[in-house]
Parts: C-alpha cells; sequence; structure tokens
C-alpha cells in the first residue's frame, strides 16, 4: 500500500562503480541478500550515521574504516543487522571485512560494512564466505535495480532514482538506492542509503555535501519517531566523469549539488512512501520560526504525536489535534496568537483559535487526499524546516505487533 | 477493556467539602456534565497544571484566581474544553465564574473553572446558566461516585480512591477522583485530579507536595505522548479533621503525605489502566541513572517508542525494540556495555547485547501478562525514576481514528 510510489527503473550506470548481488543465506534460503559495491580507485566516500547511541557493529567500523583510507568495497547484507551483539558482533563485522578484502584483494580497512535485518542474532558468517565470491562474480555495472532489491528488508517495493545533466559541457551521472520501510525496522533495523556521481568531489566538500544532503532528505523523514542502530548513508564520488568539484561556490558544484540533492529526497521519500501501514504522504512544513531547533522541534511534535497521525489515517481535518501537538512542542515563550496553521491552501487556525474562513468540509477535503502539506507559521522570525511524514494505521500496528510471530 | 481495573466505590466523605453534579447539557442531553465542588472556608488548595504552551482559557483564569484568595468553588464541565478558542473563549470561562460567584454568593475570584472535551468549540454558556443553580441544589458531601461520573469524557470507567487513617489519635480522610483516558484526548482533551483531604496544610507545603504528589503520578504516566491543553491536579485541605501540619518533617506530615501518595498514584494509574485500547498496564523503572533528566529522558523514549508499544501489544518480548529505544534517548556518553534490562525479573540484556540465560520463552511469559515492569539499569548512577504506560493497540487506532466521526 505504498503511496503514490513507482518503482524506478531507468538506471544509468556511474562509471567507476560496479555491483553484485548474491544469495548468501544469511537468514533466507532463496533471497539476494548481500550486494558488493565496487569502487574505482580514486573514488571519494562520505558518509553519515545514526546518533543511536547503540549504534551497531558494523556502524562503529564504517566509522572508523573512513577515517583511515579511501574504501574500495561496500559489503551490504540483510536479514541481520549485527546490532546488539556484543563483541563477538564487532568481531564478526571484522571478520566480514577482512573476508571481502581477501576476495577483493584489498585491506580490510577499504572495507565498509553494512547490516540490516534482525537485531540481536549472531550474524551468519559461513554466508559470508559463500556470498561475497558470488558477489564478486555478479559485479557489474548495470545492476543498480538487482541491488535495490539486494538490500529490501520489509520493505514492499524496491527503492532507486538515476538522472544525467551536462555540466560544463560534460554529462554527470547520479544514481542511488535505499530502503527501510520504518524509520526504524524493529528488528530488522535501518534506514540504508547509498548514492553515487561520477563527478569528482575533493573529500571536505564530499563529507559537507553528505551532511547537507542527509539533512534535507534522510534526516528529515519520520514514520514513527524511532531512530534505527545501523542508519547509514553514503555518498560516492569516482570522478570518471571529468568533473572535478574543488570550489564549493563554482557553478558546476552547485549544479552537482542539485543533482544530488533531488536524489536524496527521492531516495528519502521512497521511504515514507512505502512507509509501515502507510496511507498518506504528509508533508509538515514550519515557517516563521526564529531557530532551526525550534523549527524541528515544532515540526517533530506534529509528525511523532499519534493522535495527528490517526487523524490522518481518518481523513479528519482535526485541527484541535495539530495545535496541541505545536503547544507542547517546547518553545518558550510562545505567543499563540501569532500562530498560523494551513492544510495547503486552507487556513484551519488564526489568533489561536480555529479560523474564521474554515470549514469542516474544506479541511476534510484536503485530509482526504493521498498527499498534502500542514503548513505552521510561528510569527517568531525567518527559519523554515520541512520534513515527511505518514499516518498511523491498523496496518501499521499490525506490521509491527505481527512482525516477528 | 481497561486493564485490571475495580470501580472505586468506598467513599468517604471530606468534612469540608461537598459536590454537586448537574445536566448542564453543555454538550448532551442527558447526562451528569457539570461538576461543583464546594470548600468550606478556610481551605488551603494548590494545583499543577499543563505545560503546553496553548493552554486553555480555564486553565489561564485557575492560575490567576488561585494568586488572589482561597477559592470557595471549583466549577468542572465536561464535554468542551473551551481550548483553543481566543479572546470568546477565555471572556466565556470568565463569565462562568461570574455565573457561579453570583449562585454562590462570592466573587469570582474565588471560583476555579475547569473544561474537559472537544477543543475549539464555542462553550455553551446557556448551560452553566442552567447547571450552576442545579448542581448547587445537590451539594452533598457524599457525592464523589456521582462526581467522578460527571467528569468522565471517553473513559469508560470512573476513577476514584478514598481512605482514612489515623494521625495523631484524629482520623483524617483522602478522597479523590481523575479523568482522562487518552493522555491527552484528543479533542475531548485533557487529564483532571481532585484530591480533598480534612487535614490542614499550611499553603507553601500543600504547594510543595501538589507538585512532589503529581511528579510521582499524573507527571509519571504516559499513554501516547501527548499532553493536553487543559490537564489540571487539584489537591485541597480542609483542615476540618483537626490535624494541622505546619512542619513537612513531623511524623504527622509523613503520614499525610504518604495518604496522600496513595491516592494520587491510584488516581494516575487509573487513567492508564483505563487508557485508550490499552490491553497491557506497564511499568518502566530507570535505575542507575547519573541525573533525574536522563532517567526520565530513558524511561520516556521506552514508553513513547510506537514499536516497543505495539510489541508489548502482540505479547512480543522484543528486546531490540527496547535496546534501541533505550540507544535514542539522547544520553550522553553512553556505556552501552554497563546496561542491564530486565522484563520483570528476567534479564534479557547485559554487556551490550542478549543475555546468555535469556530465551524468548522465558521473555513472552512475561509479556503476556497484563502487568509487567520493564526495568532499565544504566550504569551511570544512583537516581532511579519510573512511570506507567500502555501497549498500543489496534482499539487505539479505532479510537483516534473513529472519534469525531
Amino acid at each position: 500500500m505504498a503511496v503514490n510510489f513507482t518503482v524506478f527503473e531507468d538506471f544509468k550506470a556511474v562509471s567507476g562503480v560496479r555491483l553484485g548481488v548474491a544469495k548468501s543465506h544469511v537468514r533466507y534460503a532463496d533471497r539476494d541478500d548481500m550486494v558488493v559495491i565496487e569502487l574505482a580507485e580514486g573514488t571519494e566516500v562520505a558518509g553519515v550515521f545514526t546518533t543511536n547511541a547503540f549504534c551497531a557493529a558494523p556502524v562503529q567500523i564504517c566509522k572508523h574504516h573512513l577515517g583511515i583510507k579511501a574504501p574500495r568495497y561496500l559489503l551490504i547484507n540483510t536479514g541481520n543487522a549485527n546490532a546488539g551483539t556484543g563483541k563477538s558482533g564487532y568481531a564478526n563485522a571484522v571478520k566480514s571485512c577482512e573476508l571481502m578484502a581477501a576476495a577483493g584483494q584489498c585491506t580490510a580497512a577499504e572495507v565498509l560494512p553494512f547490516s540490516t535485518g534482525v537485531i540481536g542474532e549472531p550474524l551468519n558468517m559461513p554466508a559470508f564466505e559463500r556470498g561475497i565470491p558470488a558477489a564478486l562474480d555478479d559485479l557489474n555495472a548495470d545492476n543498480w535495480a538487482r541491488a535495490a532489491k539486494g538490500i529490501m528488508t520489509t520493505d514492499t517495493l524496491p527503492k532507486g532514482f538515476s538522472q544525467q545533466a551536462s555540466v560544463g559541457g560534460k554529462t554527470v551521472t547520479v544514481t542511488g538506492i535505499s530502503k527501510g520501510a520504518g524509520m526504524i525496522m524493529p528488528n530488522m533495523a535501518t534506514m540504508l542509503g547509498f548514492i553515487a556521481t561520477d563527478a569528482g568531489v575533493s573529500p571536505d566538500i564530499l563529507q559537507t555535501w553528505c551532511r547537507e544532503l542527509a539533512d534535507c532528505s534522510f534526516n528529515r523523514i519520520t514514520i514513527d519517531g524511532d531512530t534505527s542502530t545501523n542508519d547509514s548513508c553514503m555518498l560516492m564520488a569516482t570522478g570518471q566523469s571529468g568533473v572535478q568539484i574543488d570550489d564549493a561556490a563554482s557553478a558546476e558544484a552547485r549544479q552537482v549539488f542539485a543533482l544530488l540533492k533531488e536524489a536524496f529526497q527521492v531516495l528519502a521519500q521512497a521511504i515514507v512512501r512505502d512507509g509501515e501501514g502507510a496511507t498518506k504522504f504528509v508533508t509538515v512544513r514550519v515557517e516563521d520560526a526564529a531557530a532551526q531547533k525550534e523549527a524541528l522541534d515544532v515540526a517533530y511534535t506534529v509528525a511523532h504525536s499519534p493522535l495527528v497521525k490517526t487523524a490522518m489515517f481518518a481523513s479528519d481535518a482535526n485541527w484541535g489535534r495539530i495545535l496541541a501537538a505545536v503547544g507542547r512542542s517546547g518553545v518558550e515563550n510562545f505567543d499563540l496568537d501569532k500562530v498560523q496553521i494551513y492544510l495547503d491552501d486552507v487556513q484551519i487556525v488564526e489568533d489561536g483559535g480555529r479560523c474564521d474562513s474554515y470549514t469542516e468540509e474544506s479541511g476534510a477535503a484536503v485530509f482526504r487526499q493521498s498527499e498534502f502539506t500542514i503548513r505552521i507559521l510561528l510569527g517568531r522570525g525567518r527559519v523554515s524546516e520541512q520534513l515527511w511524514t505518514t499516518d498511523l494505521s491498523h496496518e501499521y500496528v499490525s506490521i509491527n505487533a505481527d512482525y516477528r510471530s
């Protein structure tokens, strides 16, 4: 029941990137569950990771390896998150990098490991011995669509995006895949994003961009407010297009950034559209805040409110629930009389109460749509933030109550 | 489907307190919807109110009136919260106090107004003209049980508690009522608590006590994380027992405080037991924290996690979800290896991973119970906190998705 979701099919290969997919039997007997992404020498890689204090072993190792050497391989398994697995889990993640390094003829520090799936189960190491060589045999620049499927957990649909544009007379390609159907998949923990471009980007700019891009995409989506132990978002720049970005203020840099931004946002929004039990795709936009923190506090409080989310599910434009959520968001010295709330273009709140012009029918007409925007003007400053979320449906409860049984 | 809930019937009258109940037709034609609590001269009153920035007009007036003069009447209506109603809502709340003052022969500043029900609808003022005289005619010291019903909104059962004890050779009575079936009742906003004793308590001690008592009861329950615009908890001390507390450290003070604490906790827990769609009553206890804030942050993050709550509903002792919630609670410099998690007496997490002795069956046996405790030891200090919550069921979604239709 993904909301207005079209499976992306027109993947462009990114020069310098090959992908291999294998059935390694990490957890299930007959599904693609291991993906290897091979990067040409000279590729720069940047990453943004979960802020969960209990980040999984592979996340810890990714951060460590990124500081040592430019990666040559990304090794991704689904079916097991290798999270909450203690010291033996860490040792297994290290072992997986060593297996990959031996097969790929590089050092273990040049491998970045990613795991998604059940929390707290020991990693099935024979699966890595089986899967890594099979994935290497499968390496191909045109494997993006299969890789998108190979990293899925409870996602109902594979998530990808790709586009090309002429930058300074040369063709630049941006292609990416993502997964994650709940913001944290309970046992099946994790949101993952892998985005590659054949533009070259200097390391400092790439890391800054990765953070900025995540902050307007993967860090602005929420389904149930949970942050996974394994969330990772990787940006890879091979430089093989001949376009090289060393000045973030250049026209070419702005153009490449815009291509990446669209990819990040489409891939992030795809996770929401395929959210667990989602029947609505909702943008929560806060404007005229005094600071970014308060804009985000208000937006997340509204987006996480079970009462607002069940009202969305019911197509009930219950402005009282939205107003109450805004009020408990922790913003200090709030002047209620300055707050305005709109559903798309329909104003529902002014002067701290229901707008005179508002009718139940006009609000219900907005909420009955599969996509709409809740826009909250705070009247305190000039900062805006937005994020994307879903409703809370019976299906959500069913998925999460029945998941392990 | 309230969890292990017994309707309290053995109310003791509190000397100095009379209650009147009326059908005022605030919203519905034929139900008790207005309650007047009359306090004898000399009664001290303390209150704790919602922290929601958009607190409703009656809450604003309560706070104001408490600073002027000792109250003689509490005036409570259900059916309409008079919240999000702007300036006219404030004027209506003032008017309701004036009507009560005229009928009760006191000043408007001696009246405390409380409203609960739909947000954003104009208050039905003719109902106050009809209801106040009828409630005054009905005043009786033995009306606690009817008053408990008269303040209900979507509560399925009335909530009350009463007990007596000998203090310094005199009998002290503590009696109270509460309401609120969601932490915020969406349109039907609000948690209310009214607790009276015939002990005398000096004003400073009473206010300190009211805050302390709320912080171990009404401020430690959560159903869906929403904080209402109207939440209020009032503590009244008539002094007519002859017991007078002027020293909070005295043995008599400790005894009266303990009586009140039990009343506050039973009344608060009753709200959780009757929570919207609740099938489980769960204590979340955090121990060995370095500070109260982090203990509460961890406890609330676990208690609010939709993934933990759906696991409770499914009787699935999904320790990975609990661990992930602990990890994203925002505690800095968390040492995963020191965290221990117990379900009742069954240890499920040690050294950052699943406990060796743990079995799925032992955890499931705990989660299948209608009441259990999730106990999280942080290994960081000596502070403990606990709160009470419910699961997230299909019924919760149904109630909140269908409420206004």
